[in-house]
């Protein structure tokens, strides 16, 4: 048994249900994986704030208190770009492995991220960073490593998916956004939702992980022009409107397209409603893969973080004490870092 | 860069399939894994066989001199029992890691093949035994590690799904059997697929991967009593006959069924048609996960094994160089070994 401590930067949704999942999962991780993962200290804004079922002795809004302190995993959940940066920078500075949801900061910083992680022998993952509880990153990464991949689609933003959805039953658009707003899918903001940017981030994500190559083109459409009138045509024709992200590897590079498509009702993506996402994966050897489930959500991400640092802290009991060090590389850390995309 | 050498087993359509795939993608495996794969030799019943793309230097009739050779990982794909179960012994008794896509193996001898894995701090890949290419072992074992698992259920059988699907289109059950004779998805004798044994066989296990727990109750119907009037009732209905494998954890117990039933055809299990399979893993936290894509083929299959082998092959660059003998464990060889259902 090993035991591994977890340093956890933010306790919002995401944070709430890491620490609930951590605790009620425990027994079963350390039977199953061999791991006993213990939550050391979590970083706050506010200590007062009401958080049922968190320790609060564990609390503190000392930043460095927090990373600084011996533990061998830095769980990032607070969100933002520049902030968190600086606190994975300094993870990794210390040796520290580093899980994080944050796909922003990911988008802005992921090469120099995951070159200083690879530096060091260090692993960052990301799991929860793209689609929620779906183990995309892995398929991608691990479960289609043997093939390579030629193209990937899919329905990457719950919020777009559940106002389309909305649609479809008779709201109109404003109806529909605001119908998401109160189900709390849809920020104060939808824009980056309702534009496709925010598909596009995802879908970039994912493209760098598949093709490992830099993306040349990209255009985006989102769903803000689409009506009712055009949802109920494509409905008479036994179709549904979706908004779609597809990347795909030419000669001239990756190119990227976000835009809403009709489908047909009975194709798996015309099934995906409400604030489920699919993604397509299309492999030479492989054909098409399909995975779905829920993209967004405070457990469903908690859960796939808490993969993350299953799979982080297995590795760790397996590599030399002395990894972590500048410029100390496992043989297996040349290459691609694991679980990392460039 | 680690070379890893790799002893194949067999050499009939996966594994002429892996030959292909090793060589066209060893050099994006070096890039990206930064492992080195190559091909020691393989293992074939009769030398004289044509086999475009392999390279007859490599090939002996004698198994020892094939696993006992200086080889990292050995990949059975010979098939069958008894003599495969012989090999993957003396494999690990070599200290050699092993992947397979031999489910009759694991369903017979699958704890006791992962316990020695296990004693000898080495790893079992068997993605490729289930449902082909879609990497639903992954999924299992680490995409969703950090949740309790529920349930399963699943289209597993592509046979049974095409002749079903053939049904669909006006076929009767011999008629739908022939055709998927000729297209070579059924065995001359297909009642394995047909009576749903196939089906159980997998189902079991995902669920011991699932579910790390004894399976109690099996209960299992076929499709060989499911006529084309009730497939064209369902149709009138908005529905869709599949064969469906489900496992569940009670507190008994974990139970196993399989039977024909009824699916709206929006659902994506009724959108599942032809030798595609699918599988639904519903977690206590993510809610329910479903990966499709190809169950069989060569190439699918041959992509799993691979992708098994890249895993297993940065694995052993991070670890100690006595890992191997027997006694020796690494620390995180604790509980499941690595990729590995009990």
């Amino acid at each position: 048994m090993r035991n591994v401590s977890i340093a956890l930067l933010g306790c919002g949704n995401v944070g709430r249900g890491f620490v609930e999942l951590a605790g009620r999962e425990r027994q079963r991780i350390r039977d199953r994986y061999g791991v006993d993962l213990e939550i050391g200290r979590i970083l706050v804004r506010d200590l007062t704030k009401i958080r049922p079922g968190v320790d609060r002795r564990l609390l503190t809004t000392r930043a460095l208190e927090v990373i600084d302190s011996d533990c061998d995993v830095v769980v990032e959940l607070v969100g933002g770009v520049h902030t968190a940066g600086a606190f994975v920078r300094r993870a990794l500075a210390n040796g520290q492995d580093v899980v994080t949801a944050n796909k922003a900061l990911l988008a802005a910083h992921g090469p120099e991220l995951f070159e200083a992680a690879t530096q060091r022998g260090l692993s960052i993952g990301f799991e929860a960073s793209v689609c929620g509880g779906i183990p995309v990153v892995r398929a991608l990464h691990r479960g289609l490593a043997g093939d390579s991949i030629e193209s990937i689609r899919g329905i990457v933003n719950g919020t777009c998916n559940f106002v389309l959805s909305r649609m479809e039953e008779g709201l109109d658009f404003e109806g529909a956004v605001h119908a998401a707003q109160e189900r709390g899918f849809a920020e104060a903001d939808p824009s980056m939702d309702i534009d496709g940017h925010d598909s596009a981030q995802k879908i970039r994500i994912l493209a760098s992980l598949a093709f490992d190559a830099p993306v040349t083109h990209e255009s985006v459409i989102g769903i803000r022009s689409v009506t009712r009138e055009q949802i109920e045509r494509a409905h008479a024709g036994g179709c549904v409107i979706r908004l779609v992200a597809e990347a795909e590897r030419l000669p001239g590079g990756v190119t990227v397209r976000v835009r809403p498509r009709e489908i047909d009702a009975a194709d798996i993506f015309g099934s995906v409603r409400d604030e489920y996402n699919v993604v397509a994966i299309r492999g030479r050897a492989t054909g098409e893969v399909v995975l779905t489930g829920k993209g967004a959500g405070a457990l469903p991400t908690a859960a796939a973080v808490l993969s993350d640092v299953i799979e982080i802290a297995q590795l760790r009991s397996a590599r030399p004490a002395e990894v972590g060090r500048v410029g100390v590389r496992t043989s297996s850390s040349a290459g691609a870092p694991r679980l990392v995309a460039r």
